[in-house]
């Protein structure tokens, strides 16, 4: 059986040029941008908390990275270069080959480099870092909601909820739904594109990824800004037919790992966003606004103006 | 109990002054040096792999952030800011209390502030992230030794070998000796300013941090430099004594833990070098050279001269 050194190099040594140095030493050594200010992140992904066991190897490989590249698009960051830390029960060729792939193709696809990492014996166990750059100040963070913001998500909440539903047999989806939830759950899409607009067109005020669920994340950008909001079911994109409408209203607004973003924008940019969802092609619902109210508190309105009761707001680990 | 967003918020969130966003957004954000590279290294610690079960959780803490420097260390770079991720199979007040203490001791200790980090549920998995910072071009790698070069390690490699072995009742030390290598096992001391030394004094050629033996990390300098060396045993440090000698001399050549620094440096330099070791009032002990032989190739002479076998040069995850 090959020892560590060699199932690192088989896997996960490929060139890295936007690095001085990439995997296989002490350190990786990176020239940031002069003048850019960097976002990092860092995300642990825990089999049987943030993933099924025996999720395929290529998937969880994407997912990994996309998570983390999520963070970095929550903050308008352009992202640059990740860190893969990885604790495996056993080092099987065949499964590393596959979660390589998934990998390079998620890192790939937002141009972002492997530049170093770990691997070792353990529970299985994916710890990434992701940095990303954001020029001085102009990051969207969560603490600069304003009363008075208009409250926006990005593409359809609820997708990858109900893919874990189907999986775990809580639900039974027809096949080609089940198809495109299941594939929202292992293949997420981190809106880097939309957070990178965001910034750059200066339209949010605050922001913030959805992966514990959208009410959950929500509650985090009021916390952080001392604000509350009236979120009205009316402006969700439109619950999901084919499903229990009950259990479709739960997945939008308490399943998190679509990895949408959730942003706070002042009325006057409506007109703008409604332009930037076309030129991105990324569906954008204003689904309330942000008041005046104790900090984190939540008002959620429904559809014949009446008070919606919710009994949680997504997942806490150890709730 | 309290949820997983109170825990980290009470015992976590400390003020990162040195960072322009510390813990609590979806990224931390700091403004590199203009002009320096950034190194950066990620290091996964694990439950039974990196430390016994029922380590003490600020020893943990301490070494989880030492383990980290250790390898800025080995590079040259001045350590500033560090992320940490944490799994938990429960999240005790107390547990988290003592952790965090370890955290922050070793943190202030060398100057860098935690800027940021995640916590979930699963098995007892600690994954460090660490950022520093070095001039261009003056890395200390692992890719530059030349045939010629002495080798030189910091300290008294072993100890922490040898406190594992006491504590794992493969050996019986006598009070005094078990607490100073169980306290080199616990509480290892990175050696970052030898390797700041080292590099702005321009005294080394190549580096590595011992983590995973002398032998072994020796060999990772050997192979990235495509050289091989002499080891002389009477180079290395006296033996422990108190100790079988056999033992003794196993946990120096195999042991990891230490987080000492092997470096290869020219001839020239050896005065710089015992001059510096005065300096720092750190042991700096000449052990052999390099030479062209196949890359990787080591010979170990023993102090009569003689060939002196070894079975392993230190500890591989999945040999």
């Amino acid at each position: 059986m090959p020892g560590e050194f060699e199932l690192i190099r088989r896997h996960f040594s490929r060139p890295a040029h936007g690095a001085v140095l990439g995997a296989g030493d002490d350190c990786a050594l990176v020239a940031p941008s002069v003048g850019m200010e960097l976002a990092i992140s860092t995300d642990m992904l825990v089999a049987g908390t943030h993933f099924l066991p025996g999720t395929d190897p290529c998937h969880l490989g994407w997912k990994a990275v996309a998570v983390n590249l999520s963070d970095l698009a929550a903050m308008g960051a352009q992202p640059r270069w990740i860190l893969l830390a990885i604790s495996l029960p056993e080092a099987r060729d065949e499964w590393l080959a596959a979660f390589a792939e998934g990998v390079f193709a998620c890192a790939a696809r937002f141009s972002v480099e492997l530049i170093g990492g770990d691997t070792t014996r353990g529970p299985l166990n994916l710890c990434l870092t992701a940095l990303g750059e954001v020029p001085p100040g102009e990051a969207l963070r969560r603490d600069r909601a304003v009363a008075g913001d208009d409250l926006w998500v990005s593409g359809q909440p609820g997708f990858a909820a109900l893919g874990l539903a189907h999986l775990q047999g809580r639900t039974r989806l027809a096949e080609a739904l089940a198809a495109r939830c299941v594939d929202a759950l292992n293949r997420p899409l981190p809106r880097v594109e939309l957070g990178l607009a965001l910034r750059r067109r200066h339209l949010a005020r605050a922001a913030i990824d959805v992966s514990d669920g959208l009410l959950a994340d929500l509650g985090h950008v009021l916390d952080g800004s001392r604000v509350g909001a009236e979120v009205l079911l009316a402006g969700l994109p439109q619950p999901i037919v084919g499903v229990e409408a009950e259990l479709a209203r739960r997945c939008q607004l308490t399943g998190g790992d679509d990895y949408e973003l959730v942003f706070c924008a002042p009325p006057a940019q409506r007109d703008q966003l409604v332009d930037l969802s076309a030129d991105l092609g990324i569906p954008l619902s204003r689904f309330g606004r942000v008041v005046d109210a104790p900090p984190g508190s939540l008002r959620v309105i429904d559809e014949h103006g009446q008070p919606f009761g919710i009994a949680t707001r997504g997942y806490e680990h150890f709730a």
